[in-house]
């Protein structure tokens, strides 16, 4: 049985800013892909705009490793910050809430399950039939589990086309995902800072290290750490990386080699800035995540592959790699989009050139505002 | 005192391969930078060739950050690998051991002291006070105090001039110091795979992750782990990161997705094998490295920084970045080399093309034989 609750947010309309509240779409029992039963399941999603009556208005957004189904706007005027592409949606902008009705979901086993951002199915459930979290019994999920979820979503809102699926980083895997399951639904994908169309080896192994310090973490017992300390440590320092590798060069020279300590000779424990930065945000993210949700997020994108359904995709492409991006580096897109053309499949490239890494992909995604637009009104050329 | 013993190899000449043995320089009391008292310093060194009557001819080799001074060459005939430089240091190659008496240095808090190749003087030393090993009592140490002990061995050669002073990243770092601590002394200096005129923020932080598992690990106690069992998983996993650094896109894609287990799905400990793959090799290269001495050696290279002696410096550079280095990208010896030419300081950069990463400042150096045999006979043309 599929039905639709509100969550905890409720809101005022107000001039100026885009005001969402959080969804829940409850979907009952999922099989995965690999046939294990998964009853209860859940995930969370917002949406922004207005569907047009032959529906065919929808923006389909995914999240990215560490983010969740906000995407946009503020649940009350008083919030600080705002969802994490708020800068290429709502009125006015490229993601245009005024023509579109777009959809931002969470995924199954979503890292921050202790976020009031995120609804999400994993390891940190509850688990009906014991009435305690499921921790490594849950079973383990791919991003095309991911995306049969969202297209349960999708038919509950009576959707059966997308005039374009977008996501960044994790997101763009998922994005991916859904132009190669479905592509009779999916008319456009938007891939930013993506992978190509299959997570590389690199990659696998980055995951592999996010995931370590968890494991290291003599508190993670194997997974059983719920109801006693939590592997908070580990949790810090997998964040840790993850920010870190998000970032680049430039953007960790703002720090100036600035010292934390009076010298860095003094204790093996001394810092430099750069270093205290990384701890206390990390420490503070940390507060959000769920150990093995993020160890089950990591096995899920490394498995990402859609090359062996090249043949059946549909959608018109648009990748927007940041050229100093470490994880996903443009060459990745390049490739990806090269191999598309050669099956005679509509596709770009347009890479966005700036200095600060992977996270330029969210922080400055609206400087491909007008190549983005482009792609919307198809007004692009694809292939050379 | 100072005095040289000959170490445990001996050797036999033999037609085609060169034969090295290893040497210990024993400086006795030295005194830090920051002014604390080491006991009984000794560390190991090796030569190449043979000195000239006005001792002008000589290359002092400084090794990176998992390395020591084994630089070129075979203990025996039988043995199966050669030294990390082997490719440009030999009879006929660019550092011709027909024209030039090389010596290769190994750096106090080597990591590998466990090493048969490695004689350092470190954490993992015995206390000549306590009969135990110093464990977090031995002092932080820098590069600078890297360069001062080594300094110690070259008086004790009674070598005045450095033809050239060589390393490969941390090395280079290293070599750099020298410039700037004995700018008398060093008439050139080759930098391969090295950071600019200080250790960049990314670095930093870079240097701090590969710490963390070590850290992390229970069995570390704070240091306090001789005698009972060493913090094995996180030396692992810390030797597994910096293989990882040391690499690249199209280095990893040679994995081609390949599965060690049949389904990367089964259990979370499943595996692809590049995982496997880097798994493995840390773990072979985990019994030779001490815990603490990482540590050390990561908070010394962490410090590095000649930027306020560059009004000093006296020797010509030679910059020799790797295109695809994902530590110390080309963009680090560009800014580097701009700074010293603005000071009207003799410097060229000459980038190796080639894909692999960081790690081919050691494995295809011998592609840049050109260009450093032209910057040695004064034939290469400085600054724009």
């Amino acid at each position: 049985m599929m039905t639709f609750i509100l969550f905890l947010f409720s809101h005022s309309l107000f001039a100026g800013d885009l005001l969402t509240q959080k969804k829940i779409f409850q979907l009952g029992d999922y099989t995965t892909v690999e046939g294990k039963k998964i009853p209860a399941v859940q995930i969370g999603y917002e949406t922004y705009g207005t569907l047009n009556s032959d529906k065919s208005n929808v923006i389909f957004i995914t999240h990215h490793f560490s983010g969740n189904s906000h995407a946009a706007g503020k649940y009350t005027t008083a919030d600080l910050e705002v969802g994490y592409w708020d800068n290429i949606i709502g009125s006015g902008k490229v993601l245009d809430t005024d023509k579109y009705f777009i959809i931002a979901s969470d995924s199954l086993v979503n890292l921050t399950p202790f976020s009031p951002k995120t609804i999400t199915t994993g390891p940190a459930s509850i688990n009906p039939k014991t009435k305690k979290p499921y921790a490594l019994t849950f079973p383990l999920v791919s991003v095309e589990d991911f995306v049969h979820v969202q297209k349960k979503l999708l038919d509950s809102l009576g959707v059966q086309k997308l005039f374009l699926v977008a996501g960044a980083s994790g997101g763009a895997a998922q994005a991916l995902q859904w132009a190669a399951s479905y592509p009779e639904v999916v008319e456009r994908a938007l891939l930013v800072i993506p992978p190509g169309l299959s997570m590389p080896d690199y990659t696998v192994a980055l995951l592999n290290l996010w995931s370590m310090p968890i494991k290291l973490d003599p508190n993670w017992r194997k997974g059983h750490y719920y109801g006693r300390s939590a592997p908070e440590q580990g949790v810090a320092e997998s964040l840790k990386m993850i920010t870190f590798s998000a970032l680049s060069f430039d953007w960790a020279s703002n720090f100036k080699r600035e010292k934390y300590s009076p010298s860095t000779l003094e204790s093996l424990d001394s810092r430099f800035k750069i270093e205290t930065f990384l701890d206390e945000r990390a420490k503070l993210r940390g507060k959000l995540v769920d150990a093995n949700s993020l160890l089950y997020t990591a096995k899920a994108i490394q498995t990402f592959d859609i090359r062996s359904k090249i043949d059946s995709l549909r959608a018109k492409f648009l990748f927007i790699p940041v050229e100093t991006d470490l994880i996903f580096p443009p060459l990745l897109s390049e490739r990806a989009s090269k191999e598309l053309c050669d099956k005679k499949i509509n596709s770009h490239v347009s890479t966005l050139k700036t200095s600060g890494g992977h996270l330029d992909g969210l922080l400055r995604i609206h400087e491909s505002s007008q190549v983005i637009a482009d792609f919307l009104a198809d007004k692009i050329s694809f292939c050379p």
